[in-house]
């Protein structure tokens, strides 16, 4: 008999009938024994009606109201899922994150969680009830409402489970596991039975969005393991955890790979010091994130090439702020390119296998892809590579380390 | 500088435009010097939705969980009103019937009101700013959130007015006061300044549905003063109070009337001790509500006639069971009406006065009006006619008793 967390996001209790469909699969892990509590979203596009809402009265709202407002949408779930299990005979309650104690700063619209008094949910648990609550909500040291940002509800649920010791936290959503890379790109992708925190990490980061980047941290830290499944396919979907033995030992978990990139350089800087956080701090000032960085020195040692990618969106204004800056410096030149995309292979088997990066950059090769940026971190490796070469490039890359196969146990 | 709490109620709220009216009118009575805490409900048609969602999921739907999502409908509204305020540059803070401990006991959906900690609003209020309360909800002793039944807005606005010692509670409806009787009825009603709490009470059980009964018997226990006037017109309403010297002396401050009433008689029955409480017993036993009762001894003394009126609706139940009733205790048969009205006379000024009844029935036999029942209070006269009559009569004594123009003040 153990204790698991399960959280519902929006499109899985998107109607009445998806509703009961979710109070039919606690049941059933209710009737295998274990104690269960399910934090829930609002109802899809219920959120953005009550935004759209306030934003007729105020725009952009005062966020301590608009906390108040957004928050009633789970609240409307939490209650209909609870008579949707009762209705079943399976006794239940619904909390609101204020009720539950999950205490947060007051950081309105974005509070961090700082504390959960798990001990009504114990409570409840011991007299055999399904506790429901509501996810992407708090309430700070004064009382006020308060939310956790979109997404918010993943992070609800790792830390109720972590603050509940729970067995596992697991996140229902559309998918039915995290992927070797998007099956959209590669059919042959496969689900992964397992990945380990630092390379969802990496995996969420770089574009494959199935789980909320904070909430895998949260589960991270706090070691809940975390398995991403499917509410609407039967399946044990991919398990987050640590490193463990027995683990498969893949080289390679999977190919992430981001299409919103831009790349810009500033040709032929002088070198000397002070030059990178001059041209970052330029764009930093501007609220430009920079993503991947890249400086190489020229032979005689004199200037610099100075290279980093940005957010497609963020292209146009990041060039005319480098043109400005460039100037200053003495550089020769700023060049760009927007259509430029990244791939990234992820696997913390990385660590302890050496040629991987020879492999990947060979398999890019024999496709006469050219590479124009490189950047390596402990358990991955990207490469910018032109917009065009993206599909050919990640399939390459997938068969090249045939991530379409289980992978052997030692 | 006075302490004044308002009242808004759906239609009052109903949209954003209004939403956005209430926020004017709160502002100018903050101009004029006070200080105001509001309390809204829920826009108008939401709680039926809310209810109706549920009722989706459960018919009917489990009552601390049909709570905890009807009581999201104030919860907008709050937040609306207060960003509306706040847009005016009125400092403004919302609260939810929980946050302002707003204690009821546990009888869910229709919970009764047991104590109002009015510390955190009085805070707000010293620092300048509106206080805008969540009506028809609270929280019980276990922190389950509770409402207070339709109407309930009324109920919290008298209950934070008497906790907070206001000066007035201003409810907000979409009437400008309470009339002397029906306008539509007769054109030539009038607008009453001031009305005690006891006249009140008579006429709106009688049928001048303007306020929640339970919240003017809430006012008058607490001496708090009651205003009754328009969110969409100017004017002064009416205020209900207790009676003060110098106050109008009205004999009569209005007639009430009832179109839903039906009649019941079992004729002949042997006239002896238990008849009355084996015939309504039975009604009651039914779930039938009974109103007027009137008894007559037959000259003789050995038969008696037992005549009582109930809503309409329930006339062919209640005469299925009379008839049973009837056999039992050797009555000569049941006889009823379904198309029979009550008119009421009501006011304190009865008190005083003798002959205010002859009078009244003076007028109807005027108009060849016959009167069917009568029964009489402290503080009204209620007569039954025939459903024909019902304009006439209410007409003739509203110009018997010159309710149209305005009482001299002793």
């Amino acid at each position: 008999m153990a204790l698991i967390v399960q959280k519902y996001g929006g499109t899985s209790v998107g109607s009445v009938e998806r509703i009961e469909q979710v109070a039919e699969k606690v049941i059933d892990w209710r009737n295998r024994g274990h104690n269960v509590v399910v934090v829930v979203s609002a109802m899809s596009g219920e959120t953005n009606r009550l935004i759209g809402l306030a934003r007729q009265i105020q725009d952009p709202p005062i966020p301590r109201e608009l906390d108040v407002i957004m928050s009633t949408g789970e609240q409307v779930t939490i209650a209909l899922l609870s008579m949707a299990l009762e209705k079943r005979g399976c006794p239940a309650r619904s909390y609101t994150g204020s009720q539950v104690h999950i205490l947060t700063d007051s950081a309105h619209t974005k509070a961090r969680i700082r504390d959960i008094d798990g001990a009504r949910v114990h409570r409840d648990l011991d007299q055999g009830r399904v506790v429901v609550v509501a996810g992407f909500q708090g309430v700070d040291e004064h009382g006020n409402i308060t939310t956790l940002g979109r997404g918010g509800s993943d992070t609800t649920a790792v830390a109720l489970a972590a603050a509940l010791k729970a067995e596992e936290c697991q996140i229902y959503t559309d998918v039915d596991g995290v992927y070797t890379t998007d099956p959209r790109v590669v059919p042959q992708a496969r689900r992964l039975d397992r990945i380990t925190f630092e390379e969802m990490l990496e995996m969420s980061s770089l574009g494959s969005k199935v789980l909320q980047i904070r909430s895998v941290e949260f589960a991270g830290k706090y070691n809940v393991p975390l398995r991403v499944l499917s509410s609407f396919e039967a399946g044990d979907g991919t398990l987050i955890s640590y490193e463990e033995e027995g683990m498969e030992e893949a080289l390679i978990s999977g190919i992430a790979f981001n299409r919103d990139e831009a790349q810009l350089t500033v040709v032929g800087v002088p070198d000397q010091p002070g030059v990178a956080s001059k041209i970052l701090g330029a764009v930093a000032g501007a609220n430009i994130e920079v993503d991947m960085i890249v400086q190489n020195v020229a032979p005689d040692g004199s200037t610099t090439d100075f290279t980093f990618t940005v957010h497609r969106n963020d292209y146009d204004r990041a060039l005319q702020i480098l043109r400005g800056v460039a100037g200053e410096l003495g550089a020769r030149e700023v060049s760009g390119d927007n259509a430029i995309v990244k791939v990234s292979l992820v696997g913390v088997g990385m660590r302890s296998h050496s040629g991987i990066a020879s492999s990947m950059f060979a398999a890019l090769a024999r496709e006469g892809i050219n590479i124009r940026m490189i950047s390596t971190s402990e358990i991955k490796i990207s490469v910018v590579v032109d917009e065009k070469y993206l599909e050919l490039g990640v399939r390459a890359l997938h068969e090249a380390f045939q991530l379409d196969k289980e992978p052997q146990v030692d």
